[in-house]
């Protein structure tokens, strides 16, 4: 196997703590390699300098993209990504039969955050990134965003920066997950969400600035600056185990929430209102009731939505668009192409409760089906109303969510975040975590449930438990 | 949510302590309902009093099967399962690209013991289940299999025996899981793994008995009487947690195992070769860099295997056949129906080597892809050699399992188990557990790792981790 080393052994092993001062320095923002106000400086030089042109045209006029001989929209390599039909048979939801437009990439992605040392504080290598469909631009990304045959060099294309870092056994591991992508969108994709530790640190420059957790996290809380692939990697960061840090925290002059303490360092198996055990039944039970049936149909056969040469869209106007495009972008090169983009009618919300039970932060989570899921359910957060859906339905949560809105009261964070810019246009969702404090009661609706913030970073360890929309807001942390 | 209560906190509340030494009585096998001879003559009564005839027939002649459209053999009523071909190309292994049979079941089963304290003793409820391809006719199975359908009383159907006990909200969660099967012959098949206490054990008799665990365990020895279901829910059975019973078990007259008492009471986060992180990363890795994809295709064009009116069979007369048989059983009541079954052309062979490191127990295990697996990789034996391709390849650990099995050093069960007998006629394999000591270094093949119990027990937890050859071998401990 891989010999690589385990970062957590570096920080507890005898002359780790050196490394435990760098990396608590790195959490409350102390010694940063280059200060906020010059990295939004150069965020906002790389938008200015970067020309981005997104121009609808019509599918017959889209080069190198073509509709397959099963109705699918795909590239004539058989690369990137297809555009297919479902159609979607559940028993959960106010919906139990429908078709849909949705992405097929069954590559496994590379999101990969570099870390390292840098005068006495643990910096992470981020990217700006140019993706035609970001809100904002240029948005930043981990250090490395790789295809996987990129990432094998299975082409021999051209590498992408940084790459040698995440090859080969020389960095320690802090995070190395297999993860979903968004289940309502994507037919069972996956990423590999991975953070390194390296002792020689690489220089940074161009599209590149190492920052600190905290820089990241203070970045994070604007809206649309953090893209969805840096949110992903970043929720796998925890330290439990790690009291040496958890005590430094405590002691600091600035104190960090209790919120962040408790997801980054409370005992997976500490009290909690249900066990384990009790949660792993409460999910078998619900995903032994669930039926979801998902098979493949043309594009063209969709029902309740339309295919024109324009694009294909619902006949109510709700949910989004699939709609063919022309990318001119750059800044030092101008590159140019084609492709399908996914266009929301409106913006999501996902929102997070949580709350204290006992003295131990819990938050409220959902088990929600999605067609695309490999395993039938995953935890969502307590609201997950994608485009389309908020108005259509009495969401439970809801109604306590907007009242909170009002007040003001307990939202803890507020922030519009974007999804993946390779894919969908302008697409944003409102994130927001709110302490509910005992206006929600312990007992919830059937597909609710209360798990201490140890409990659900433990099931963040797994795959296919944590949906990539509470991962996010989890990062938000 | 469904508030069934903890058995672990049944047992850790003030006043567990009865029920901790009825969990330590039943362990250690005192004040058993039944004598294990009385177990035995009653399963022998059964076995004696039990008719079955598996006649092989024509695939033309079988009564309510037939090919349907896509080529696939298939019930008229759309339900049981069908069998299908699939073309599978996967990037690892001796063979890259093949065509096989293989059994789509979509609907998850539930597997359930029930539990009990009787007489100051934890029993389980165990029934003696005829299946048509059981190599001993009569095998001891849970106390409840059954389908979905039949779980959730979809149709009204006659409720199997004891269902009631598994529904609402009554009884004590022990294990509730979701578990693959076989995935080199089941395309994606889950069943729910549940262990439930009741405070109010209804009686056995007829096809049912009360049992101690330790004469599960006993009788577990022995060639082919624990059917495979009953060995995938009992593997799932852990202690951790429960220090009062590892200690009352330590000061015991009849000193249990030291594995055993490794693999049930180990911290998951104990000393251990690699860490959790390490092991993640490492399958993470496997996975990244595994294709394997599985496209269904009839099974008139099955390549190497041959489609005639008698059998499925592959040209090579390897592997096993797919035959249409006319099944008569029944004690009380005789019933007859037709249906095709798998038939292994030999005896297949699964191995768990383990060793101690640094005083903790390790065992070797295995990446394996299977190309009915719904993640790519799980965990599987040191050894897995169904039928087949055992002589056919050099498997790595073979050499050292031959000699261990020449000299008797170091084997710490050898037995054959069966595998399910309503799908699989007298399919069995030799199931080795072996002390392998420092015979077997610390460096392994690339898609080997030494985990240690409490890790393997952690994933155990968790669905899609390990396969089920693994928990079978888990199940003997």
């Amino acid at each position: 196997m891989r010999v690589e080393r385990d970062f957590f052994k570096l920080l507890n092993q005898s002359g780790g703590g050196h490394l435990q001062r760098a990396l608590v320095r790195s959490i409350l923002g102390e010694g940063a390699k280059h200060s906020t106000e010059s990295i939004m400086d150069w965020v906002a030089g790389e938008r200015d300098s970067t020309h981005v042109n997104v121009e609808l045209t019509k599918f017959s006029e889209l080069s190198q993209w073509e509709f397959d001989s099963s109705g699918h929209l795909a590239h004539e390599s058989g690369g990137f990504f297809r555009i297919e039909g479902v159609e979607v048979e559940m028993n959960r939801g106010p919906v139990s039969k429908w078709r849909q437009p949705i992405i097929n990439q069954p590559e496994i992605g590379i999101l990969g955050i570099l870390t390292a040392e840098i005068g006495g504080t643990i910096h992470a290598l981020m990217q700006a990134k140019i993706e035609p469909g970001n809100t904002n631009v240029v948005q930043i990304s981990p250090t490395l965003q790789a295809t996987r045959s990129n990432y094998l060099q299975k082409h021999k294309g051209k590498a992408p920066r940084y790459l040698e870092h995440f090859r080969g056994d020389n960095n320690a591991v802090i995070v190395d997950q297999l993860q979903s992508e968004q289940g309502a969108r994507f037919l069972r994709k996956r990423n590999r969400n991975v953070v390194l530790f390296t002792r020689h640190p690489p220089s940074d420059g161009g599209q590149f600035r190492w920052m600190t957790l905290a820089q990241i996290k203070e970045i994070s809380r604007l809206d649309n600056m953090i893209n969805m692939d840096s949110r992903t990697v970043i929720s796998g960061l925890a330290l439990n185990g790690c009291r040496e840090i958890s005590d430094a925290l405590s002691g600091a002059s600035h104190p960090i929430s209790e919120l962040y303490r408790s997801y980054m360092f409370d005992p997976e198996q500490g009290p909690s209102l249900w066990s384990l055990n009790q949660i792993f039944s409460w999910l078998t039970h619900l995903k032994t009731e669930a039926e979801c049936e998902v098979s493949p149909c043309s594009l063209q056969v969709l029902g309740e939505w339309e295919l024109s040469d324009e694009r294909i869209t619902h006949k109510t106007g709700r949910y989004f668009d699939v709609v063919p495009v022309k990318v001119t972008i750059g800044n030092r090169e101008v590159t140019s192409w084609d492709q399908p983009m996914i266009r929301p009618h409106q913006d999501g919300v996902c929102a997070l409760f949580y709350r204290e039970i006992d003295g131990v932060v819990h938050f409220l989570m959902q088990a929600k089906m999605e067609c695309g899921n490999l395993d039938l359910l995953e935890l969502a957060p307590t609201i997950q109303c994608l485009t389309g859906s908020y108005k259509a339905g009495s969401v439970p949560f809801v109604p306590e969510l907007e009242a909170a809105l009002e007040s003001g009261q307990g939202v803890h964070v507020d922030v519009m975040q974007s999804e993946e810019g390779g894919r969908f246009y302008k697409e944003q969702n409102r994130n927001i975590i709110y302490n509910c404090g005992d206006s929600i009661p312990l007992d919830l609706p059937n597909s609710f449930i209360w798990m201490s913030a140890g409990q659900v970073r433990n099931f963040g360890r797994f795959s296919h438990y944590l949906n990539v929309q509470t991962r996010c807001l989890l990062a938000l942390l």
